[in-house]
């Protein structure tokens, strides 16, 4: 019977951990977190069958660290330390670089697989979780290369039984790109969130006069400040350059409305309509009501 | 049986015009547009019975104005000149002072009712049109004083058949209020679809990258130019206010990182959470599939 970790039994963890049990009935799922509550909670949902004690990763198969990225970097280290020549470890961090770093020269480095499942919604613990959040998403894999091939392909079996896909990049490209492409959105999500609230003291006109559209922008603000924080320190060049050029494009933007320069603003919506053949193929996440 | 008329039918007018359908299945709609593929799909979709000619307007219970706001303010002078005593006109434009000051001294001012429906999705066009579109909406009515008191109640009969809750505002907080909550989220979504789209050059990476995160913070980037430069225009200042404060709180949050001040950053997220309770109120636009 296969023994199945999971350090961090959140929103991430937790739907892991359902996927899991759907694929492999008969595995055991051993739960670890700093909040004791959280524990509890996930044990009383039925997302994990036991919570961990100091003998559990000794004899684990596979363990998942789904944690803040400020405590991977500590924790995963520690782990590998523990976990038997067999066990495979997998992170679900949204940053690369510096974890990848932490275990650089570590002797189990073989047992590590370095991933990014682009998969979350904007809320968070073990009620968030549930089975279907990898379904059709992407899992971006770095330093495959340094992974054990064994323990490489039963983590892409894996992957492949939640029906994820697969990229592979190094962790400086993944760090740069996710920039962009993520942690740049929920800074953009937040900040738009905070000049409304403090325009719009009296919170009724807000809620009376957003719609949708205010609530899709902003959504992203929903996001757990002890998750976000880290991730942006650990990719802080990266994340600073990203809001730096996003500036300057609303700077220009606002320029051109000063000047009254409106064929200059249509050109700059129009040039950026393509967003929607982009978008064509990005899985969105249902989650079930 | 009532003739009711609809200028412009794309996704306000025509999910208008199938609300009308259901409430009132013996009324006439009949429809204007100056792109005449829009028409004719419009006909063909069945979302109006017949296309206008020169003698609709005279003999028409109900206008709806659904254009763009800089064809609105040429167009309702216009319109209002040619309609019967008794004929109500409504538009629904996502501003309201200019639109007012347009016909403010019209001798038919009291044929018209100057509304501000909160719907719509990002996309435009007959096809995009729904039944629903309105339901649970909020209508902003503007200058209610100034239309004749008969049509107001026809107005406010037909909104709450259609499913909308009524707001009461003057054009110009209007106009000041919805460049927070939806003219800016435009913007900083337009903009952050240029960053993102200018700096991954190769399209397939922020396909395969970006996550339904992203795709909610860039959604509105789809949305028409030729819908929102007009309102751009007519909004001028308080958008370029609105652009002001956002731009400062994103520069003040790159210099809280540039300044790895963390205890700061994760300060500014926490303080912005409280948008999960505001947002909480919103009514979602669900599209049918």
């Amino acid at each position: 019977m296969d023994s199945i970790v999971i350090v961090g039994i959140g929103l991430i963890g937790g739907s892991f951990a359902k996927g899991l049990k759907r694929l492999f009935p008969e595995s055991r799922i051993i739960g670890f977190d700093k909040d004791e509550n959280n524990l509890s909670e996930a044990l009383q949902l039925g997302l994990i069958d036991e919570k961990g004690t100091d003998r559990t990763l000794n004899s684990a198969n596979m363990v998942l660290l789904a944690i803040p990225v400020d405590a991977l970097v500590n924790e995963l280290p520690k782990i590998l330390d523990n976990v038997s020549d067999d066990c495979l470890v997998l992170d679900a961090g949204s940053t690369k670089a510096a974890i990848c770093q932490s275990v650089e020269n570590h002797p189990k480095r073989r047992n590590f697989l370095a991933c990014h499942p682009i998969a979350g919604t904007e809320f968070s613990g073990p009620s968030a979780a549930f089975d279907g959040l990898y379904d059709g998403k992407t899992n971006i894999i770095c330093e495959v290369e340094k992974t054990a091939f064994k323990l490489q392909e039963k983590a892409l079996e894996l992957f492949q039984k939640l029906g994820m896909r697969i990229r592979y990049m190094n962790p400086e490209a993944h760090d740069k790109h996710i920039a962009y492409v993520s942690h740049l959105s929920h800074i953009s999500s937040f900040m738009l969130g905070k000049t409304v609230i403090r325009e719009e003291q009296n919170e009724r006109d807000i809620f009376d006069m957003a719609g949708s559209g205010f609530e899709s922008t902003v959504r992203l603000a929903k996001s757990s400040p002890d998750m976000w924080t880290p991730i942006f320190e650990q990719n802080k060049d990266n994340v600073v350059k990203s809001l730096e050029e996003y500036i300057k494009n609303l700077e220009s933007f606002k320029q051109l409305m000063e000047e009254n320069d409106f064929k200059g603003i249509h050109d700059q919506m129009n040039n950026t309509n393509r967003i929607k053949q982009i978008l064509k193929g990005i899985p969105l996440t249902k989650t079930p009501k």
